[in-house]
């Protein structure tokens, strides 16, 4: 793996990383909204992750995790922990090189989750929800078929497959003033930071979190990682802890990390929805969530935003919750 | 304007539409969903007119007519009575042409439409929702403005208007052995089966309808234009009756209508929501409804599909009725 002098992937990594997972990524499409451009004064150009395949940005990690295997290590297969996008992202990756994809889940997960992680040919595990009970199964796991772990986030494969996102937004959207992705463990946003350093370092790189998850934020300004602790946020994606390959990066390369309220996502996710005819889920609308709360100075400014995913229980739309 | 012998727009009007309306309206994606295409066990190319300006199709026809205009009649502006994806249409034509336009709707409309419609700047006209009423304000509204009157879709302007939609999906998708629309008055099925005919002749045109409004299926297999009576069905813009413009065009060129139940469009469209991320109105499910019930022998063939618009109440979705 080519490196940068901090030990984090470079740009030929990145392009390499992009070449290697080009034959199974979508090219996903940036789009504009001219009536979100009025609310928001600035002109936003939206990389449309939600329609990645499995519908959120994670695909590109995993599929970049799963190709860099070796021969050997390869057919043991790859095993994560996850209810999420990570898990369905690694079980379609697996199932793309033809080998086997081991997901650990909690056995409270929701019916959508499972079905989807199922859906893409996973071997699920179920433990219950308790750390203890997560690190042994995982611990079992491994010990008894060998395959490789592949952390969410923390880990450079994952970290330089998402940064393809954002080197396909600054190729297809040139002249951007600012980048901004949603922040959670941080895979997302180092990737994007490390591409905006590299390839359009005028671009200034700012994360969005939720106010009721803000471990990023307050890790960020303290200088050392704030663990997630009791995270209150619809977005779901965003509850995990930074880690200490995304830390460093996101803390060297990432200029500033705001929050947003809950009712700021929901009506941002809602517009989003109405204005685009397109889903997205909570989590990917933290970003415009921040502009339209004025958390950004970006009048007149061309804003890059990634719009991490679309995987949203249609049944438990939040403008529809009860009692709302 | 060029016409085919029959009377109709001809290729080189087409092409010419295409050109004088290119400047303002988008050139939308053709999407693909392989899980959708293993569903239905052929290849499908989704044209997302959901993602055109208005969200629908009917900003093409609309500004081409609101474009068509000569400058004397240009300036006392465009009328219509709609209170659908027509009326914000040639709302926002007008508005980019800077004329007027008034838009005649019952005083029962939903809101939601009347403040899309007031949304785009057009003036809105109520009265009561009756035919007679209806086309009492509407001849008081031309007289007192001279306004030129656009019907939605009994008109050569419009109709060549929407041909540019399946114009740029067989651009974009050569070797197409089907393309399918949802019909309801006929603007969009006519002005796709004249670019069949012209540009891909070999190619099979077949419109789809609701069970509940089968007024183009009757008419299609009886040879005269059955009208709409009582329609029942949630695709709300598929309940008009044919117009003697669309009905010749459509008897000359479509190679089928098949129909759909309503379980069955309900079914498209949450698929639809689902696997590709994006927002469809019940009338843009219509088509695939109709594959999904293997009401279409398409296995194994190339299936170009319109998606006509993606005008939805957020609060209103069809699978959390009540009682459902």
């Amino acid at each position: 793996m080519n490196v940068h002098p901090l030990g984090v992937p470079d740009l030929a990594e990145i392009k390499k990383t992009a070449d290697r997972i080009r034959p199974y990524v979508h090219r996903t499409p940036v789009m504009t909204c001219s009536a979100i451009n009025g609310m928001v004064g600035a002109d936003l150009f939206f990389k449309c992750e939600n329609l990645q395949k499995v519908g959120a940005f994670k695909f590109r990690g995993a599929t970049n995790a799963v190709l860099m295997l070796d021969d050997k290590a390869a057919p043991r297969g790859v095993a994560t922990v996850s209810s999420g996008n990570h898990a369905a992202g690694l079980s379609l990756a697996a199932r793309a090189r033809g080998i086997p994809a081991y997901v650990v889940m909690p056995d409270n997960s929701a019916r959508v989750k499972i079905d989807a992680v199922a859906g893409y040919g996973a071997h699920i595990i179920f433990c219950a929800p308790t750390m203890e009970a997560r690190e042994q199964a995982v611990a079992d796991l491994v010990e008894r078929t060998g395959a490789t772990l592949v952390h969410p986030y923390n880990d450079y494969r994952i970290i330089a497959g998402q940064a393809t996102a954002t080197l396909e937004l600054i190729e297809d959207t040139p002249g951007l003033d600012v980048v901004m992705t949603p922040i959670g463990g941080g895979g997302l946003t180092s990737g994007a930071s490390l591409v905006v350093h590299y390839c359009s370092p005028s671009t200034k790189m700012i994360a969005a979190e939720p106010e009721g998850a803000n471990d990023a934020f307050r890790s960020f300004h303290s200088g050392r990682i704030v663990p997630s602790e009791n995270p209150t946020t619809i977005a779901d994606g965003l509850r995990s802890s930074l880690g200490e390959k995304t830390f460093p990066i996101i803390q060297e390369f990432v200029d500033d990390i705001v929050t947003v309220s809950e009712d700021g996502i929901v009506r941002a996710m809602r517009t989003i929805w109405e204005r685009m005819k397109i889903i997205v889920e909570p989590s990917a609308a933290v970003p415009l969530g921040a502009l339209l709360e004025g958390r950004v100075p970006v009048s007149g400014k061309r804003v890059g935003i990634i719009l991490s995913g679309g995987n949203v229980d249609l049944e438990q739309l939040p403008w529809l919750a009860k009692g709302a």
